[in-house]
């Protein structure tokens, strides 16, 4: 059984809780806890040097970065598949993941909150109005890159969940954390719905994992 | 023709030129100059709606977000292949692409130092010890990660450039410019010489680009 190390409220380890739980592969979730930097010990260490979550291990094939790891899931347990057929959608879908992935998880994660905390003496409303800021943004794009999809898509693309839904919904529960209104994108709570109602969703939540608190 | 809308010293863009030339496929070079802020103007919003840099267009279908755009050109024009065959080393070799593509660029772009600047006060200095900071963990992952790679590899992965070449030669050009010494990473000052011996990276160069300056 593969063993995933992760922490309950890091939007890269939820991605990963959900796509193994969408392709129906069992698995060992192992808490790091970030805020005891648990993953800066020897423990953690010893599995990943570069002490980050999350990390997946397979027999001893260890990986990491959630956007490689994800797509060698689909490579290597491609049913159901987690990406369309066609290259266009294809190339739409990962467009989709990468705003999440790259315009807005990485600008508002914990190291990066943390040091504009200490260099530049940000406040609680100061990192929520940052976090708010780059989250907007985001899910704008994000909203306009879905007249792409097929009409009337229950999920961001088609009537199955993709890649990008795997990335939205850790996306969608990190920016209530930052206190945004969500009201401001209503296909977006749309779809959250949508996705919610499958467990491979509802069992990935944060509030849903053993060491949530 | 594909045309490519980018700007010089836009890492992402600075991506594309790379594989492109790589792939061996011509394209028409077509600048958006950001300090002018023309990706926020009404002709380039008619091509990308989103207005952010780059944008492939290839007759009538538009392309963005370089992780996706990078994956698609892989698969619709394979040869030559810009990742390797086996699953396990397109992980590692994605993975490496992550660490700049997530962890490293998107908190040293330009929106972001814009605002650290507005909200912060961030001089000069500030910004680019923010860069430096990230820039520096992001390389030593990166490092630290290619103590999987074959044996005597020339570029990051073996003997043939990879996408993981593709993002770090932009994020090595950048570093430059927020005054890291790379003297720390030999390693990636050896691939970059690898690299830079090909025309595909000399010529993708944003010194060599008709918009620099």
């Amino acid at each position: 059984m593969m063993k995933l190390y992760g922490f309950f409220r890091s939007g890269t380890s939820h991605r990963l809780r959900i796509a193994l739980a969408l392709k129906g592969l069992p698995f060992e979730n192992i808490p790091v806890d970030l805020r005891k930097d648990e993953h800066l010990g020897d423990t953690f260490r010893q599995i990943n040097p570069q002490a980050l979550v999350p990390a997946l291990v397979d027999d001893s094939l260890v990986l990491t970065q959630s956007p490689a790891l994800l797509e060698w899931l689909e490579e290597t347990h491609p049913t159901p598949a987690l990406l369309p057929a066609d290259p266009t959608s294809r190339a739409r879908v990962r467009a989709l993941a990468a705003i999440v992935g790259c315009d807005i998880h990485p600008v508002n994660n914990r190291r990066i909150l943390n040091r504009l905390r200490s260099a530049f003496g940000a406040d609680d409303a100061a990192v929520n109005a940052w976090c708010g800021q780059w989250i907007a943004d985001g899910f704008d794009a994000y909203v306009a890159l879905l007249a792409d999809a097929p009409a009337n898509s229950l999920y961001s693309w088609g009537n199955q969940p993709t890649l990008a839904d795997v990335y939205l919904i850790p996306q969608i529960e990190s920016a209530r954390r930052f206190a945004v209104d969500l009201n401001r994108w209503p296909r977006l709570l749309d779809i959250e719905r949508t996705c919610m109602a499958l467990p491979a969703f509802s069992s990935a939540a944060p509030a849903k994992q053993p060491d949530a608190g």
